[in-house]
């Protein structure tokens, strides 16, 4: 019995975009069609310029940064909710049109902490995917109906992390 | 502050290795140069057919698959060790050579669960590495005294596997 997955990276440690990012390069290795969405990050991270060197008998991985970034400051907030809904529109588009194989929407839970989707605006979309289509969230505490609907849930826990420490991000690790 | 980091992916849930490949990624995106040792696996996963194919101006990634396989049978058993020490061997000096950014040693802790290696031997190598050098171990259970060593821990948690609800290993999800 094969089917498309819900998957769910979630928890506060590390690690959860590097395993959706290994996850599409699996994937794509494997001649899969992969659509990633970034809700959250948008600049130049590694795995972007990368990933964008992928060509030839893989599989292909297109990927749309939508995140403007987020602040508690009012007219940022403004701001992140407008690029995250064109984003959520884009979600729904490339999940309905079944083009891909895998979709990742990668910080997508901050749009539920933020009120800027309900659970019930988003899981619809989610459950009626075409069936053979893998789609994977990640994000901080993505909440109990988001859960209930998975079928891997996977929770990163921090154990021990270098900032704490006073190290500094550092590139290729980090970002 | 910046310095090479000692980083554990642990856990019994999914997403070690993803997030690992990720990592190289994301390492290699910005033009670090990256060595992959996987202990165990050896069959053709696609982010091996993927990352073959990153090249121009991204760092490097070399990947090497030392892992025969294992099994509780006793001449597997035998290879397997045979193999693990032949990669531990590699793993020794590709680090001690200084001429990786990454070395990312993949279902490593495999090695200590069968007393193939002991802590002894193998914390004394990763602590002296060149100062500026990253490593990542993954696998299950790494035990006390590597986990103090390290400075970045994730524990990927099973908190939902399909394979539970009887769905099989999924080419571009589980390889």
């Amino acid at each position: 019995m094969t089917q498309g997955l819900f998957i769910i990276y979630t928890g506060h440690g590390k690690g959860k975009t590097c395993a959706a990012f290994g996850q599409a390069l699996r994937a794509a290795g494997q001649g899969l069609r992969v659509c990633i969405i970034q809700f959250v990050k948008s600049r130049a991270c590694g795995e972007l310029t990368a990933l964008e060197q992928l060509s030839g008998s893989t599989g292909s991985v297109e990927i749309h940064q939508v995140g403007s970034g987020f602040s508690w400051r009012d007219k940022e907030m403004t701001r992140f909710k407008e690029s995250a809904l064109a984003g959520w529109q884009l979600a729904r588009d490339k999940i309905g049109s079944g083009d891909c194989d895998l979709v990742i929407l990668d910080e997508f839970t901050y749009l539920l902490h933020f009120h800027i989707l309900s659970p019930g605006d988003v899981l619809p979309v989610f459950t009626q995917r075409p069936e053979k289509m893998h789609l994977l969230v990640t994000g901080r505490d993505p909440g109990e109906e988001l859960l209930d609907a998975a079928d891997l849930v996977t929770e990163m826990r921090e154990i021990r992390h270098p900032f704490k420490k006073g190290v500094a991000a550092q590139k290729g690790i980090e970002w």
